[in-house]
């Protein structure tokens, strides 16, 4: 089943370099879920193909611009297009002011609820639960209250395996049964345990959203053995002074934690506009975390397993 | 002396069919104007090599999101860049309200000072005066609070003829007196005219904006005989019901009006996302008024004169 992320943005501060403010698109399940949302986001999705209307759930990292001002003209859109379907948005306080203040003033009439869930400063815990995914936040470090997230995939029924099935004598109306777990009669009234008949699902894949923070090693456990990682990598470890000052995070530190957090991906982002040529980034995370992978707007990085 | 004006984005509504949403720059003797400033307009201006920097007034038509989502992200830009210049915005109420609380709720820091220019609904006036323009407003007919903005040129100095300033053996020292209209006493202590040494400089020219607005022909009188007119032209006149409805105009209706005022030339714009093809929109507005042309993004148009 899908579980795959698409890059529409990784520039920091402002749209340059031929990049745009940070937004991506997750897909689990074939449910798409919003995660910030930088000027020109809604531009994006017409240039990457994203079924918009497929978003109910949006979550912002924090109230820097370039997080979050495309968020207005999304919502505006959806109006336009007469959406119904209510529309979660996540972040930190004041997000709901922010918007409702923005509605009010451009005079929007919403045909569509939207459902607020804010968060006060350095909340960590569970934000959303729908079928395929609980989503939890960690506080991240930077100069404004900012959350990063993480999206885990629930745990999969087991799949049933036919032929188990008819060797057994089991109908498929145990079907719901079984794949709960639960122990099943055949034609001939004996017992059939469950993993007799199925085989397990693949264990749940994990993705992890840390952007806007400075380099904090003390995050990595929160992350920790999580299949794919979003870390920003503003700078180059050469303007670690820079990093410290604005609170952002360099290459070789992005790799360094990586490293100790164990993910099996990492994905680098929200580069800095003085790098036009993205290469020395990604050459300096790989020398502490091999896995690194740079993120390129309209590129599309499933999430895998850890391969055993 | 430069008197254009280059369409960043004339779509309606929401960035859509490849267009952008209301955003233009004015240049009057090398200074830069902007008019409304929809969603990723500093993207536009990237793309169309636009000098930002040469930008000191910002004129907003109304609060609607397509006219003005653009306008947080690039004062952020502006801030990001180290401006120092102070930066005006004019519009109408309560544009200083919408403006301040998104910068509070982003954290945003400003090096520059913002000075809002608020006018009141229905406001009709003068709105700007610098060396080379005045702006006037012309409070427009929409579902909310909307200004239209008459730009013109200030009256020019003549121009000096050397070789007349040669001939009646005036020193150079003499121009801005000259230029200033006064007489001058040539080397042999005669009175000479300053028309005797110069020629008028071209009449001043104008350029109206007027976009959102319901066909309003008794608005005509205002901008009557304007160089270069822009109106909106939303839908063809078979969605008359809809142009009523939603207060907006049809290209017929913008070919009446142009004619009844009597403009040199009109750009038309704010076209509907239905109309992939802009073709039937422009032959429309021709049959009414034949010098239209469409508001094409990155397309200049120079503001001329009529031919006499």
């Amino acid at each position: 089943m899908t579980f795959e992320v698409t890059i529409l943005g990784s520039n920091s501060a402002l749209p340059a370099a031929g990049r745009h403010p940070t937004s991506q698109i997750l897909n689990v399940h074939d449910q798409l879920y919003l995660i910030d949302c930088g000027e020109a986001t809604q531009i994006q999705m017409n240039k990457y193909k994203v079924k918009r209307g497929g978003i109910d759930h949006i979550f912002i990292s924090h109230l820097h611009g370039d997080h979050v001002l495309g968020l207005l003209p999304l919502i505006n859109s959806f109006a336009l297009n007469r959406r119904k379907r209510p529309m979660n948005i996540y972040g930190p306080k004041p997000i709901r002011r922010f918007i409702e203040h923005q509605l009010e003033c451009t005079h929007s009439v919403m045909p569509y609820p939207i459902h607020f869930h804010e968060f006060d400063e350095g909340y960590s815990g569970a934000v959303m639960e729908d079928e395929s995914l609980t989503v939890y936040s960690v506080p991240l470090d930077h100069r404004i209250p900012t959350l990063g997230y993480i999206f885990t995939e629930k745990e999969q029924a087991p799949h049933i395996l036919p032929e188990e099935m008819r060797k057994h004598g089991i109908l498929f109306d145990k079907v719901p049964a079984i794949k709960s777990g639960e122990s099943v009669l055949n034609d001939k009234g004996e017992q059939v345990q469950a993993h007799q008949l199925t085989r397990p699902a693949a264990p749940p894949r994990s993705y992890a959203f840390m952007s806007d923070t400075r380099y904090n090693p003390a995050l990595a456990s929160r992350v920790e053995e999580v299949d794919l990682l979003y870390h920003e990598a503003t700078f180059l470890h050469e303007l670690i002074d820079r990093a410290e000052k604005t609170k952002h995070t360099t290459a070789r530190e992005a790799g360094e934690f990586a490293s100790a957090a164990r993910v099996n991906k990492m994905i680098i982002g929200h580069f800095s506009t003085r790098y036009q040529n993205l290469t020395p980034l990604l050459e300096e995370a790989k020398n502490y975390f091999s896995e690194t992978m740079l993120a390129l707007e309209g590129r599309t990085f499933e999430v895998h397993q850890k391969d055993v």
